[in-house]
């Protein structure tokens, strides 16, 4: 089954090439796993989508429209993956937005499947050599000019790694091309910071609410040294990672931990662990 | 009278939504002034785009096709400006490219009218507050990742500036939003490097062919100090620049000098000094 797409609401796959979305990246987007008909962490999606686009200077986005336009899209699906993609509209050739803003919401829903033993075991990383750039006006939120991690996932496509890690300028790791990275080092959990380059993912933001975690800057030897590594994303969940650089772990009680409480706010992953229940 | 429009080469203002320049910004464009159905910078427009197309590992564009595009959309317009946007083509979702590249191109062209005045007696600029992030991998590239310069553009409204320049995170001017920067001080023509951000303008980079140019970082205090300064963009050619940050300049030789240049080469200004013919 394909993806069912609508664009402002109507449904057609179809967009104007005018769209300064195509033309300059104008705009932002949110991916996000429905479980029936429930997006569980959709709260913070349409916070960071709304704070963003403020960000941005674009116009407030109808989230609860864009909310039932993705139940509607998933119809019947049990478990789905959308996109929504919101931008600056149509506008004429230029740098400059026309002065009365007409947003464009693009959204598209289709069947989503998790591998088992990715969660059973943990996946493989690679550190990228594509760097993120340092732009703190851009930094953490999830917009359109996304070259950045286009070409770091283009370095490899070798299945014998499923993510790759991206260093800053400063050689820090900040994350996965598609997904946070948490470390846990004698009982702490950190994540690096991403206000100077970066994606703020909901899924590392509901970590943020809801357990302790320091932000602080993230080097290769603390990442080689750490307990437990794992990532985080929107529609995959928790991912442990297994192995990295030459080292490898085994899934560890933290990671465990908070592939169950993914499971507890109604993200069920496709493998539950003894000490998760 | 509106823009002609074409999707890969058939007349059409629709794209498929799935297409990875709206997903991630993930191609390129070139913006070019026909004269007439030439584009005399069209080997510099080609050239930078199968440059730029390798970097990002697009496909090669078949840049022949494109030229021939241009003219056919043009028709019988005297001096039209033609937007070549090429993309990675459609694509699933996620950062990893399709396996088989298919590219989209897009061609639009409309009609271009100059305003006399800005070249009689140069535009007025202002300093933007957004400044360009720094990220040598894609430095350089007329890319779709254009965030920066919308938000730059979307500072100001007012008619009482043309143009405004940015700055780099150090705080050297790099650009302007849409065009080149060259200063004069003592008898030297001086460009901004443009390796860790901003764009490398064809018009730039017909000045460099065939003038002497030094490529320096230009601080403010140059800038302010210089005995002229114009902006260049393969649209609007060679523009003097009057007033910035309180200074104020007439049009001096050097501008005028590569004003007639432009003219030489088959792109006619709206306005021709006396010492420049």
């Amino acid at each position: 089954m394909s993806m069912r797409t609508s664009v402002d609401f109507i449904e057609t796959d179809r967009l104007d090439t005018a769209d300064r979305g195509l033309g300059y990246g104008d705009g932002l987007f949110e991916t996000l796993r429905v479980v029936g008909d429930v997006v569980p962490l959709w709260p913070r999606h349409a916070e960071r989508l709304r704070m963003s686009a403020a960000r941005l200077g674009l116009p407030e986005p109808d989230t609860d429209a864009m909310l039932a336009e993705v139940r509607r899209l998933g119809g019947d699906l049990d478990d789905a993956v959308a996109r929504i993609t919101f931008t600056a509209g149509i506008g004429p050739r230029g740098y400059a937005r026309p002065g009365v803003a007409s947003p464009t919401t693009v959204i598209g829903v289709g069947p989503l499947s998790l591998a088992a033993d990715a969660y059973r075991e943990g996946i493989a990383l690679r550190l990228c050599d594509t760097r993120l750039g340092d732009q703190p006006l851009l930094a953490g939120m999830k917009h359109l000019n996304r070259l950045e991690q286009v070409l770091a996932r283009s370095e490899w496509d070798d299945a014998r790694w499923q993510e790759g890690l991206m260093a800053d300028l400063q050689g820090h790791i900040v994350c996965a091309t598609a997904a946070n990275l948490f470390a846990v080092r004698e009982g702490r959990l950190v994540t690096p910071p991403v206000d100077r380059c970066g994606v703020a993912g909901v899924a590392r933001a509901e970590i943020l609410a809801t357990g302790e975690v320091a932000i602080e800057p993230v080097s290769m030897q603390m990442l080689l040294e750490a307990d437990e590594v794992f990532l985080t994303s929107a529609v995959r969940g928790i991912l442990a990672v297994r192995a990295f650089a030459g080292r490898t772990w085994q899934p560890g009680p933290v990671t465990r931990h908070w592939q169950a409480h993914w499971c507890g706010i109604g993200l069920p992953l496709p493998f539950r662990s003894k000490d998760s229940d």
